[in-house]
């Protein structure tokens, strides 16, 4: 790690890494992962993320900064909703709805993906320190864009209650298990959820 | 304790106690709940509640048998669904929607009950064994009375559907707090969240 970038490591991420890195990146935020999901968020210290990585702790810190950088990177992993969220937008407006409840299954469905989300959406919710970093997250990822791209005097709240119907959708079906929602054919929840998401953005109040 | 009731201590507590036995009630109720939010579900022992709550381990089952039926009892008390379900489904059927969200927001914009109920929501998602006690209260004192007063071959799903956006409503509003969702009235949300519900229990599919 002689180079230094000029720019935070938290910017930094946003970019495509090199080869090398990306590797070393990717080693660090599956251990991140891991040790948010056994020992809770006050449980985990970046030099226990950075031993179970196998790296430097310094190299940890070059990469991601604090823990809570390093939790939100590991938000931001599964989802990448930088290259997702202007997608769904751009797309006819009258499916808006059912694009965004679509992409969000598709992610959560992979099942490589989803043991790692889930341990990421118990940590944000179950941890009073991680809950305003995962809120942080979907406001700069998400309900931000979304809002913006609304042009309406209440996109803010428009945008909010979108992420409550996510949020709520995600936790029934994935961590509650509810067995209706769970059993649902992602077609079926597109069309159903999608209706409320779309609903919320473009109904009149 | 010498009395032993015929019927189980879970069963047993879903009826109204006697003047003595209600105040042992409340306290090893109040010290659940404080010590699932200090310990989380892993870290807590009924001996460890017992010990709070001043109270004899032995009068602890005696009242509420196991962790977890502890657990499920510390999720009931400040809900009394087993009271306020059947009155909202009684109601004229056009505003089912709104009188569901009314309840609830009622019930958690009370600055004595908040508390509490954020400790059992953020344990009952942020463990996994906590959350199928979750789900399955749920079911049990909603999700079933909901569906049944439906009449439609659909009702399970419409249930599910109605629990996952009032679990993402409160997510949204009270852990998340995301700015316009926490700061909309509460007769905003009523009629914009109500509507959902609404729709969800009644439109045609």
């Amino acid at each position: 790690m002689a180079e230094q970038a000029a720019d935070s490591p938290v910017r930094r991420r946003r970019g495509r890494p090199r080869k090398g890195e990306s590797d070393a990146r990717e080693r660090i935020l599956a251990a991140a992962t891991e040790e948010f999901g056994e020992n809770g968020y006050d449980g985990t210290t970046t030099r226990s993320i950075a031993a179970r990585a196998g790296v430097d702790p310094a190299s940890l810190h070059h990469h991601f900064g604090t823990k809570a950088d390093l939790f939100a990177a590991s938000i931001d992993a599964p989802l990448r909703p930088d290259i997702a969220v202007p997608e769904i937008l751009a797309g006819p407006r009258e499916h808006t709805g059912e694009r965004i409840i679509a992409y969000i299954l598709g992610v959560w469905e992979s099942p490589t993906v989803r043991p790692k989300a889930l341990v990421i959406l118990r940590t944000g919710l179950g941890n009073k320190h991680a809950a305003p970093l995962m809120a942080t997250f979907l406001r700069r990822e998400l309900l931000e864009r979304v809002a913006a791209s609304l042009n309406l005097p209440d996109a803010g709240l428009r945008a909010d209650l979108v992420a409550s119907q996510v949020a709520g959708m995600i936790i029934a079906r994935y961590v509650l298990q509810l067995p209706e929602i769970a059993a649902a054919p992602v077609d079926e929840l597109v069309t159903r959820v999608g209706a409320t998401v779309q609903r919320y953005l473009f109904d009149p109040a």
